[in-house]
């Protein structure tokens, strides 16, 4: 058993001081619970004359190659593709085990990275990826190993989740949500990766990847952001007893010509307010899976932060600690199933399509009629006044329909004289 | 690498037979999961003659002792203390790994068990022990052992909370919601275990050793069923923006002399409407746990059936025969904290008190003097008028106060000649 292992801590912004925080402050409960103590040896930095709150600063160092060389375990917190790619790939070739929360490298290139583990046995842990301290990687690949997962709808970005959160609960519009959501740290100075969703399709597919056994990377997920909404689509989903959210989904389907296969998707969705994840509030994340034998279950906590994402973090670096202690190694990557991702046209789901329309008899005839055409199934309508007089609001709620005959539909349905606007199509998904 | 390994599963019923299904129906997967093929190698029963739906006659055996003697992996579902205990450290003598679903065993004799598996070098897993298909044993060892767990608040009693949730929905009384629960299979004929809190204190004792490193058995919990529990109690709760839950809760504590150790009790509790448990509907289970470092995390599903639970049992087995293919072993118990399991009376909680009292000015000044009395401080008070024109009714929340002072403040109250009646005596968690 060894004396002591050497942990290299990569990064120190707002989770690498926590990190580097927890690791001295349980330092003994850590030690007891891997066997051995774990000394935090060095933390790479960019700038030595960045001042950190609790943070030694004799650790700092800018070489981060040396330090990686020299450590059991290497624990990534950067974030970005260069160097933690580099820096990870050497840490592995010197023998240490990783831990990172590197969403981005791991849905761009995670395959290079656990094959490089595999074949220097050693382990490569990344519980922090995705929705921050919520145990779901590791429920994923272990506790479901014998399960067969249907679908995975995951509110996987707080930023996101609280805009939405703002709007339905005080009709604030999307721009006045973000403004606030930024005075408080949750949303960057450019908001741009968290609503237009590209946070939300890596962690999609990271957990796309675990659940289907299948290799996805960010480039195969159908991507929608939510700055097309308006306050008006927040309340209209109120109205008809919904919670408009950013999912991310992963499912199992069928394609046109009957190929089993997956999709991965983020976008906007109407959530049933009776469903757990409509209760999701503020920035707090959730992750909903449905398998074969489990059936619902649902993981809810904090998805981002310094200190929630930490916890996650100490997590991996315990397990991977103990397996430098005890022997063995953690689950490595599974991608035998090799599902063929399916084309973002064959999704089917349920739509509510919201027009403008001529108030005059006939048109919901005519409307009707596009969509039997198109063999797009309506579930519901419903007929309101709109201010003006000669105008009247449709909502049509579809049975589920692909996103091909849906597509047609809409365009159909904008080409027809009495359509005023297509004001906005929203998918329902959760029903 | 072993070219398959042989699975024995000791009992058939419910959970049993899924168990049978699943590895047989998902065989590929697991063999590819895994890495080398499971093998059903034999079913422990007691009575060869009953028909049993979708499991081959042929693995039947009642020779339960030669079948766990030449098994890799032995998976328990039979229920109850023995022969389960004999078998399961028959089975570790002779090398197998043991995954099992038997929390009534855990809770009574875990260290027992835990040492031998220890001692012979080879797994223990329980996952499907707590809360069924939810995956919450492997996140609170693993995913949670680089944090400090502050509480658990966990449904982890279905029949209970199907129980609860008919009263509380449809106005049912007890009796009715328990008749209607057995008359759909939630419920035995005999309810004990359930509407008692027994089996809730046997989930509470096994989360508690999980959370807080220490040896917890069931004698540890402080328990208190649902029997007393009336519609009156269940709509007077939704009255003051409540639900009534019957909570396993364990949570670290400061006694009376200032010892740091924890509580571990089981009762009915009013929960805020806008908590995560409370909208834990039907026989769902849920376990919400609030750590230092990742903040308030909940896990919510199914937990109790026979898939569900089957979900849990072969995710277990899965990690127990990777290790066996991959070397390595899971996490071992975890004891060293060794914290005191403080005594019930000192647990602090806020409470609500329903008194039927003298219609006559000067009562609420006699109670709240009462309550001062005894150091305990209101937070609001309620009267409202009764059927009878000469009683009111006082409805008292408290502040947080230990067990002892409302013991000695109800007590007092009760020996008021203005109060009629001490309705009820409710704890307020989760607030």
């Amino acid at each position: 058993m060894p004396d002591k292992l050497k942990i290299a801590l990569l990064g120190c912004g707002v989770v690498g001081t926590q990190v580097a925080r927890l690791l001295t402050e349980q330092a003994d409960d850590l030690a007891s619970r891997v066997g051995t103590p774990l000394e935090l040896v060095g933390i790479a930095v960019r700038d030595l004359s960045v001042e950190r709150e609790g943070v030694d600063p004799a650790l700092l160092t800018t070489d981060a190659e040396a330090l990686v060389a020299g450590a059991d375990v290497v624990v990534e917190v950067m974030g970005g593709i260069e160097p933690p790619r580099a820096l990870i790939l050497r840490a592995i070739e010197h023998g240490a085990s990783v831990v990172t929360a590197n969403k981005a490298l791991l849905a761009q290139d995670g395959p290079t990275l656990y094959a490089a583990a595999d074949a220097a046995g050693v382990d490569l842990y990344f519980e922090a990826a995705v929705a921050g301290a919520i145990p779901i990687v590791r429920p994923v690949r272990e506790s479901l190993a014998g399960d067969t997962v249907r679908r995975v709808l995951g509110i996987v970005n707080g930023t996101t989740n609280y805009v939405l959160d703002r709007m339905a609960t005080d009709g604030l519009d999307l721009d006045q949500a973000v403004k606030e959501a930024q005075a408080l740290g949750y949303a960057e100075a450019d908001p741009t990766a968290d609503v237009e969703g590209f946070d939300a399709a890596a962690k999609a597919a990271i957990l796309a990847s675990l659940a289907f056994h299948t290799r996805v990377s960010i480039d195969d997920v159908q991507r929608e952001g939510i700055t097309s909404l308006t306050a008006d689509d927040v309340a209209w989903a109120a109205g008809t007893g919904h919670v408009i959210k950013l999912l991310a989904i992963a499912e199992r389907n069928t394609g046109d010509d009957g190929t089993e296969g997956i999709q991965v998707r983020v976008h906007p969705a109407l959530v049933p307010a009776d469903h757990p994840l409509a209760g999701v509030r503020g920035a707090f994340n959730a992750v909903f899976i449905e398998a074969e034998a489990a059936g619902e279950l649902m993981f809810y906590g904090r998805g981002a932060g310094g200190a929630p994402t930490a916890s996650a973090v100490l997590g991996d670096v315990v397990s991977v600690a103990r397996h430098r202690v005890l022997g063995g190694r953690g689950p490595v990557e599974s991608s035998y199933a090799d599902l063929p991702v399916l084309p973002a046209e064959a999704a089917r789901t349920r739509y509510q399509v919201r027009l403008e329309v001529a108030d005059q008899p006939g048109v919901l005839a005519q409307v009707a009629a596009v969509l039997a055409e198109h063999g797009v199934s309506i579930e519901a309508v419903r007929q309101t006044p709109a201010p003006d007089e000669h105008v009247a609001r449709l909502l049509i709620t579809t049975h589920a329909a692909s996103e091909r005959a849906l597509a047609g539909t809409v365009e159909a349905i904008a080409g027809l004289d009495v359509v005023r606007a297509v004001v906005s199509v929203l998918r329902v998904e959760g029903a």
